[in-house]
């Protein structure tokens, strides 16, 4: 990292300081979007080959002895290039973790994307969040419930962050227009689910953003959503969840939201409303009962100051390449460890230890594997052999 | 105490082989009807005087040393043959405090009833308890849900105990007749209230009980219900309050079960519903949530065999006198003690402190000013001069 003239800064604004160069953005945009590459392996490759041009060169190479069968799709400078066209038409801009406009709580979360493309006005990125999610089928009462805490905490300063849904998602949006609410999307800036909240994604812009880590035109699948609620939590400083059924959607983020440090918060109701179930569970699992826009700022206030001396992992890229990789495994050492793997996850301090590879040696081969599309990551640093769904 | 032949059993069994004389019954029961004497005084006369019998004999004198300006009233022998005739003609015994058929966990409260007067089934009181309680104008739901888990809680061996009022007090009554329901009465036995519950009354004898401390003939009056209600909490391991409101009767008896030590449940419910407000305060403030009776049993099972091994501060009374009331006060230190009074509570300690007088001293002259009605007793052994409402 070159840091910045004035050594007297702190890691964070040396790195805010530092925005990727058009040609940087157009490498990181390349490697995202990579077969099997997604942000933490995206991180592992940057880190390991010293930028995203690097390791784009070693990624064919490192998938095929990763025991890929056809080569990995990496997409060309042209493509990136189209979608960063067709993101600016929208008026989408592509902001790089590290980046003085990249949220600074969701930064660091391990998966944060790298690229962040973001609509509206980013001013509302750098407001305390706090997500606000729950029911699609919403009760008439959690909607209006939900009004009233984003309104509240609108008018404490907090941007409100959720998932454009129906039911309560719509509703906390709606109720902080004014204010600033974030949308975080599943599919692309081009692709708003659902479809009548079209021009709720609109009204947003005025004050707030759509965020989304999906390429423009992306559809977004079902299984999408758990993979953007992390963003949801991400985001914030804490989740308030309104009215969630037993294996909601909603219970995901907070199960993320605890993975990631946030405040859980969550809205009681009676024991005979099934919409009530799961925020009656995360309270008696240790969620703060939330009936008004107190309960979650007398918990949050305190926190928010926390953020400013944190260091981000990783900044923005680092122009002079390190080490390259290093030490190169032996193909009887891949041999041994694909040997351990199987379907069942397995801890990687186990494969080390097994293996009699050096921990190094270890993470390379997993590295290989995953790109390769073989490899399944599980969480508590646990792995297992998948097979790649194109086969 | 007069310990049983059998030594080997312990304080509590030889306690409750003891029971009152007839005499000694009615004596304790014109002790605890006479003016100003409650159940702390009537376990601070017989503890000074050995018995109830010398305390009855004391009174007169106390009372005018404490400033009373006319007699205080104490039934005759007459008067309390009265009571027990008129009580057993109803099917009511009176169980003292330390006898075997007293409730036992109601004994270990600070001022339990010296006699309980007990109808019904006075085997129900020797289960496990659990009070349930909450709103009289409860909704379809709340006593949906309280019939849900009177039934279920009564199903897993409790008794259930409640205070007869509308709303939810007879939806738990009503679930737990079967398995059995403890009736706490502001009133005396044969004063029903609500009027409109004397058949539910009637119903709960069969495998339960109703229960009161006041005399026959008492019309319950505003002032009655807290005060029976810490004998809803007394009674129960664990109080669950259902559905109530800020400021309800519910949360008075929540507040006496935390006094008393007892566990303390809610059922949450819509931050937008009145009655939910009391209960999900409750849970902001530590008490337990509640969607289902497991989640009370968790909690009450590992408590209930706490209860066997606790001796019983007051057993049946004793046959010989202790020393008389020692030290006798000089009449200064009861200036002293009244100048230092006022209508503001001032703590015991600084009294002792302020006066110099011995804490014995203290002690005497407040139980002295206490049965010519001029003191009250506050929480946290605080006290003030009151004035004696009938003069």
């Amino acid at each position: 990292m070159t840091l910045s003239s004035n050594a007297g800064i702190a890691v964070r604004s040396a790195a805010a300081a530092v925005p990727l160069t058009d040609d940087q953005r157009l490498d990181w945009l390349r490697l995202i979007r990579s077969d099997n590459v997604g942000p933490r392996t995206f991180r592992t490759l940057v880190k390991h080959y010293g930028g995203a041009r690097a390791a784009l060169s070693a990624l064919p190479d490192l998938a095929r002895r990763g025991g890929a069968t056809r080569p990995v799709r990496v997409p060309s400078r042209q493509d990136a290039e189209r979608e960063l066209t067709a993101a600016r038409s929208l008026g989408v801009t592509l902001v790089a973790l590290g980046e003085l406009d990249y949220p600074q709580r969701l930064a660091m979360i391990d998966d944060a994307p790298p690229l962040l493309a973001v609509r509206g006005n980013a001013a509302a990125l750098s407001l305390p969040m706090v997500a606000i999610v729950g029911a699609r089928n919403a009760s008439a009462a959690g909607i209006r419930f939900a009004e009233r805490l984003a309104r509240d905490l609108g008018a404490a300063g907090f941007a409100i962050v959720s998932g454009l849904a129906r039911g309560i998602d719509g509703a906390a949006h709606r109720a902080s227009l004014a204010t600033g609410t974030i949308a975080a999307l599943a599919g692309g800036h081009d692709q708003i689910y659902p479809p009548e909240h079209a021009a709720l994604a609109e009204a947003i812009l005025a004050q707030g953003a759509l965020i989304s880590e999906m390429p423009m035109g992306w559809e977004p699948r079902a299984r999408d959503f758990p993979r953007r609620n992390r963003l949801i939590s991400g985001l914030a400083a804490g989740v308030v969840i309104v009215e969630a059924a037993r294996r909601s959607g909603s219970l995901i983020t907070a199960r993320m939201a605890l993975e990631q440090g946030r405040e859980v918060f969550a809205v009681p109701g009676s024991p005979l409303d099934p919409r009530a179930e799961g925020t009656n569970d995360l309270i008696k699992q240790g969620a703060t009962l939330v009936t008004q826009a107190d309960d979650v700022t007398i918990v949050l206030r305190p926190i928010l100051s926390d953020i400013l001396g944190q260091p981000i992992e990783l900044a923005a890229e680092e122009p002079e390449p390190l080490a390259p990789l290093n030490p190169e495994p032996a193909g009887s050492d891949r041999e041994r460890i694909a040997g351990l793997l199987g379907p069942t996850p397995a801890s990687i301090d186990d494969l080390v230890r097994l293996s009699g590879c050096t921990p190094a040696v270890v993470r390379v081969i997993l590295l290989e594997l995953e790109l390769a599309g073989r490899l399944e990551r599980h969480g508590g640093a646990q792995v297992s052999l998948g097979w790649d769904r194109d086969r």
